[in-house]
């Protein structure tokens, strides 16, 4: 596919049908993901494909247990600053509470971590990072990429971070070392529904030239 | 050209020439950015494009000051756990040191903000953020878009950090408001470099099948 053609399609995708995903395809995508750049060239990402269902069943059950949860504290955080008077607002939390429920039907589990080992300076040996933009910059491209490559293969995903809630459980689920962060949790599978076009903000109003406020010009 | 044509090639170019670049094509990298995903649909970002050559002398100066200071820190903390006996290191690290010393002359620096004013939950009105993964995860795949955007059209781009260091003096030259953290400086031009193919880790060592440890086959 062309390029931009992948990129402006690219959507949360969160129903999927039952067929299987070829590990060649899975690889495929890791392999994308990993052509992504990471702070001084370390690589920090380790990536486990979950597709065994008992596992799958496990992370479902706590995921779905989080977004209860969540939902509760979004409910009673969010009165201002908030996108709950979005367009897309509704509709989205409506998907995001169906896969909430149906996690463990997405045949492809994939769980994407920082490996702080190889941070250096950007971590600290307690566990903590030390410059957390930097060390986050090191994962989610790496993630992204992952994305778009699925979509470039006509794969769903959606990111989700939902799992922090229950990140220890999740790590010993899947006997991912201390070291390892989860940055993200991402199901993936043959969707159900159509990739975009997606909608977004017009360029104009999130971007500005030299200033903030000064209106970006449409051409020289 | 072709998704992963462009996907495989893509790597951090620092050397620019001094042709300007038109703003028909940083609206298209820009436009690629906002096409990412964000936590709850929010499109928390921000972009400031700036080519004035007095605020670029001013980045610049203040970016090359704290790469010397972070040279000094990273020498002091990395003695493990770090990559500085990989085979890429002094190689990029020459490369990111000639960059600090001439960030000025890349034509364009596009300066991400992570607008914290969108975040909702994941935000506290203090400027911290109550969950930074979810918060990072709604900017980097956004940088990332921009990278590869950027590299579709040829231009070359690199992923920089190093401005958090003066991140306020930053904000101040750019009129960015308070709520607006600065998550990324991109450098952009036409490069006098050329892209990849890229070289990575290959995905049998970052990648576990169901468990961390065990192998991830082939192919089915």
């Amino acid at each position: 596919m062309e390029f931009f053609a992948v990129l402006d399609s690219q959507r949360a995708l969160r129903r999927f049908r039952s067929d299987p995903v070829e590990l060649r395809d899975l690889r495929r995508v890791l392999e994308a993901a990993t052509r992504a750049p990471s702070a001084r060239g370390a690589e920090p990402w380790v990536f486990v494909v979950v597709r065994d269902p008992a596992l799958r069943a496990e992370i479902g059950r706590r995921y779905r247990a989080a977004w209860d949860e969540g939902q509760r504290f979004t409910r009673a955080t969010d009165a201002d600053r908030d996108v709950r008077t979005a367009a897309h607002y509704d509709r989205m939390m409506r998907a995001a509470a169906e896969l909430a429920h149906s996690l463990h039907e997405a045949p492809v589990l994939i769980v994407c971590g920082l490996d702080h080992a190889r941070l250096g300076p950007l971590a600290a040996p307690d566990g903590s990072l030390r410059a957390p933009a930097a060390a986050y910059a090191s994962i989610f491209p790496a993630v992204q990429n992952l994305l778009l490559a699925a979509r470039a293969l006509g794969l769903g995903t959606t990111l989700t971070t939902l799992h922090r809630t229950f990140e220890a459980e999740l790590k010993t689920l899947l006997a991912l070392p201390d070291h390892v962060e989860v940055a993200a949790l991402v199901p993936l599978g043959w969707p159900r529904d159509r990739f975009g076009p997606t909608r977004r903000r017009p360029v104009g109003e999130v971007a500005a030239l030299d200033r903030w406020g000064t209106p970006l010009p449409e051409r020289d």
